[in-house]
C-alpha cells in the first residue's frame, strides 16, 4: 500500500484533540451570542450549483472555487461563502415574509487561497445576516453582535474598522472619473499605493480640493473625528449622507458601550460593487488577515428574485483560533478526570459509578484493558488522567488520586455522593 | 438572471430554522455523551485524496464518491465516511502512542445514494472509534456509548441488533465453500433470499447439518437464546469462539443495564471483508434504514502503516432527526422571548436591558425598525415573540405580555432583576 495515502491535500488540515476542543468551545460560545440576539441558525449544503455563486463574480472569482461535475454534467462548487446561500434561502424560502429576518450560520467554506499566512483552502465561518432592514440601527446591531461574538470567544484585544462605501462613490461622482479610473483607484487605495493614485489623479481634470480628498482617503482612519475631517473634504450629498449614516452607527455603538472597539476607516473601498453602504473588518494582533468582515449588501437577494436590504458579517473561526492561541488567552484543554476499573464482581457497580460521575459533569473512562493495576496506572499517567477508581465489589471502592498521591478506601454510596478522582 | 440559480442539487438540502435547531441540540447532546465517556473529538478535512478512501474499496465503491481534481490533477473526494480519516490520523499522527485511544467526530459525509427513503447525498455522521483494544469490554463500551447517545437525543424506542461476522466465517470454512460461493451467499442472506440460498447449497457437497445451519442464518435473530441455538448448529472453533465473544458482550451490556436495547442477529453478514468481529446496527420505527452502524475493524489502520485493533460506530444524524420528528418526541423549537424597543432617550438603557436579559438565558431582539408600536406589535406577533418591552427613558419601562394580554409599567431596576417578557 503506498505510504502517501496518509497525507492530506494542501490547504486543509486535521484539527486534533486540543485544537478541536478549543474550536468547538469558540463555536458554541459564538452560537449562543447569535441565538440570544434573536438570530436563527440555518445549515445550507456543502456544495451547490456553480450558478448560485456566479451571481456574485465580483467578490468570488471562479478560479478560487473548487468545482466539479454532477452525474448530469452540471457544475457544482464547494461553497466559497455562506452569505450567498443565506440570501438564496431568504429570497426563495422566505420570500413571503414581510418583516426583517435574522439568520446565522456556522459552517465550512472552501476557496483556493494563496498559501501561507494562516489562510486555508477549507475554513470555518460563523456569521449573521439581517435581512429586510435598512436602518443604521440594523447596521449597528450586526456590528454589536460581531463584537459580542469575538468577546465571547475570549479575545479582548481587537478592533473593528468601519467604513462607508458611499463616501467613496460620492467622491468619484463628484470628481467625474470614469468607471475604469474608479476601478483602478480602488485597487491602488487598497494597496495604499500613493504614487499610483497621484499618477491617475494628475492626468485628470479634477479640482484641487477633490484631488486632495482622494489622496487623503488612505489617511482617513482613526477615531470619530475622522468623520469631521472627511465632511470638510467633500461637497456632494451622497458622500455627506454616507458620513451622516456612519456617524449615526458610531453613536449607537457608543450608546451600547462598545465605542472602544470601533474605529473609522474611509479608505476601505474593496468589493465596492458588492457592498452598498457600511463596510467593516475586524483585526487583532498577530494575525495578518481580518478575523471578520461584513457590511451592507442591498443588491444581493435581488439576484435570487427578491429585492431586500441586507447587512451582516462573518468571522473566520480558524483565524480567531490562531489569535487566541498566540495571545495566550486562558484556554481550557480536554482532559479525563477519572478512570474506573473493577474486579469482575464489581462490574455492574463500576458502570453505575461511571454514569453517576458523568452526570455530575466529570469525564470518566471505564477500563477496557482488563489488565493489572501497573498497566492501568501507566496508561492513566501517560494520558494525564486525574486518578483511578477501583471498584472491588458491590460495596468497596479504592480511590487513587494522582495529584495528591493519596490512596484510600471508601464505599460506593459515599463516592457517588461526590467524587473528584 | 436565470431563476434556476435558486435551486440546490439533488440529495442535498437546506436545513432551516426549526430543523437546524433540533439538529444542533441532537449534535450537542451526543457530543456530551462522547466527551464524558472519554472520547476526544477530532475534525478532519471535508475532502481528501481519493487514495485515502480507496484503501477500502470493499465498503465504499468509487461510483458512490464525489470526485474532482486539484490544480495538480490529483483526484480528490468529498469524504464518504469518517472512520477512514480517523484511522488515518490514528495510524499517522498517533502512531507512537502505546495505549488505547478514544476518538469521536461529528461531521458531514458525502455519497451518491439511491434517492428516496430519507437517504441523502450529504449527511451528518456522529461516531466514536476506540483504537488499540481487543477485549469484548471495548466492543461493549462502544455499543453502550451508541445506546447512550441515541437516548440522549431523546429517542427511546430503538433497538441495536448485534452480530459476529466470525460465526459466518467459521461456518463457511466448516462447509468448505469457495470464495465465490461465500460472496454470493452473503448477498442472498442479506436479501433474505431463501430460494437462492437453497439453490447454491444444494449444488454443493455439504453435510445436511451445515446446510440447515446456513439456511437458519436469517432466522438466527432475537433474544440471547439465539446464541444457545446457534451453538448447537456448528462444530468449528471459529464460530464457537465468535458466539462466546458475543455472549460476553451481551453479558456486559446487561450488567450495564442496557440489555433491553439489544438483540442478537447472526444473519448480519454485510461488509464482511471490512468488519472482523462484532457488527451491529441500530433501528427504530418509521425509518427504513439503520440509524447507526458499527463493529470491529481490526484490519483498517494497517492500511495506513500501523496495525491496530479497532472498534466503533457512527450514527446518521439526519435519519435520527427524522425518527425523532416522526415519533413526536418532545421537541423544543427556537423562539424569541422578548422584543425590546425604545424611545430615543432610552436607547442606552434598552441595550443594557437586552444584555441583562440575555445573560439570564433569554432570547431577546432589539428593535431595528424605528417604527411605531403598531408595526412592532404586528411584527412580534407574526414572529411568535412572547412580548414587548418598551424603554421610555432612563427609568420607565412598559411591558406588554402577549400571552396574558397584560400591559404594565415598571422600572428598569425591577425589570433587570428578572423578566419573563
Amino acid at each position: 500500500m503506498p505510504k502517501w495515502n496518509i497525507y492530506t491535500p494542501e490547504g486543509v488540515q486535521d484539527i486534533l484533540i486540543n485544537e478541536c476542543f478549543i474550536k468547538r468551545n469558540i463555536e458554541n460560545d459564538i452560537r449562543e451570542v447569535f441565538r440570544k440576539s434573536g438570530y436563527f441558525e440555518i445549515e445550507t449544503p456543502t456544495f451547490e450549483f456553480y450558478d448560485t455563486f456566479s451571481v456574485d463574480q465580483e467578490s468570488i472569482p471562479q478560479e478560487m472555487m473548487f468545482k466539479f461535475f454532477d452525474r448530469q454534467g452540471r457544475i457544482l462548487v464547494l461553497r466559497p461563502d455562506l452569505t450567498i446561500p443565506v440570501a438564496r434561502v431568504a429570497a426563495g424560502k422566505f420570500k413571503d415574509f414581510k418583516f426583517p429576518m435574522r439568520f446565522c450560520y456556522i459552517g465550512n467554506t472552501f476557496r483556493y487561497n494563496e498559501s501561507g499566512g494562516g489562510k486555508h483552502n477549507e475554513f470555518t465561518q460563523a456569521g449573521v445576516e439581517l435581512l429586510g432592514a435598512k436602518s443604521p440601527e440594523a447596521d449597528a446591531e450586526v456590528i454589536a453582535v460581531a463584537i459580542k461574538a469575538i468577546k465571547a470567544s475570549g479575545l479582548e484585544n481587537f478592533q473593528i474598522d468601519i467604513g462607508q462605501v458611499d463616501f467613496f462613490n460620492g467622491l468619484m461622482e463628484e470628481s467625474g472619473l470614469d468607471e475604469q479610473d474608479v476601478e483602478e483607484l480602488q485597487k491602488l487605495i487598497d494597496r495604499k499605493d500613493f504614487i499610483g493614485m497621484e499618477e491617475i489623479i494628475n492626468q485628470r481634470n479634477i479640482p484641487v480640493r477633490l484631488k486632495q480628498a482622494i489622496l487623503d482617503l488612505t489617511r482617513l482612519f482613526g477615531s470619530e473625528e475622522v468623520i469631521d475631517r472627511a465632511e470638510k473634504l467633500v461637497e456632494n450629498q451622497r458622500s455627506l449622507n454616507a458620513l451622516k449614516h456612519l456617524r449615526n452607527i458610531i453613536d449607537i455603538l457608543k450608546d451600547f458601550g462598545l465605542g472602544k472597539y470601533v474605529s473609522v476607516d474611509l479608505g476601505m473601498v474593496r468589493s465596492i460593487n458588492y457592498y452598498t453602504g457600511v463596510i467593516f473588518r475586524g483585526f487583532t494582533y498577530g494575525v495578518g488577515f481580518p478575523i471578520l468582515s461584513g457590511g451592507r449588501y442591498d443588491r444581493l437577494t435581488g439576484k435570487f428574485g427578491k429585492e431586500c436590504p441586507a447587512t451582516g458579517f462573518s468571522i473566520g473561526i480558524n483565524l480567531l483560533m490562531s489569535a487566541l492561541v498566540r495571545q495566550n488567552a486562558d484556554i481550557e484543554k480536554p482532559s479525563v478526570d477519572s478512570l474506573v476499573c473493577y474486579e469482575k464482581e464489581g462490574r455492574k457497580r463500576a458502570f453505575e459509578i461511571c454514569e453517576a460521575l458523568r452526570k455530575q459533569g466529570l469525564v470518566v473512562e471505564m477500563d477496557i484493558s482488563m489488565r493489572g493495576l501497573d498497566y492501568i496506572e501507566a496508561y492513566s499517567k501517560a494520558k494525564g488522567i486525574g486518578g483511578i477508581i477501583r471498584v472491588l465489589d458491590d460495596e468497596r471502592v479504592e480511590v487513587r488520586n494522582f495529584e495528591t498521591g493519596e490512596v484510600h478506601m471508601t464505599t460506593v454510596s459515599r463516592l457517588k455522593g461526590g467524587c473528584n478522582g
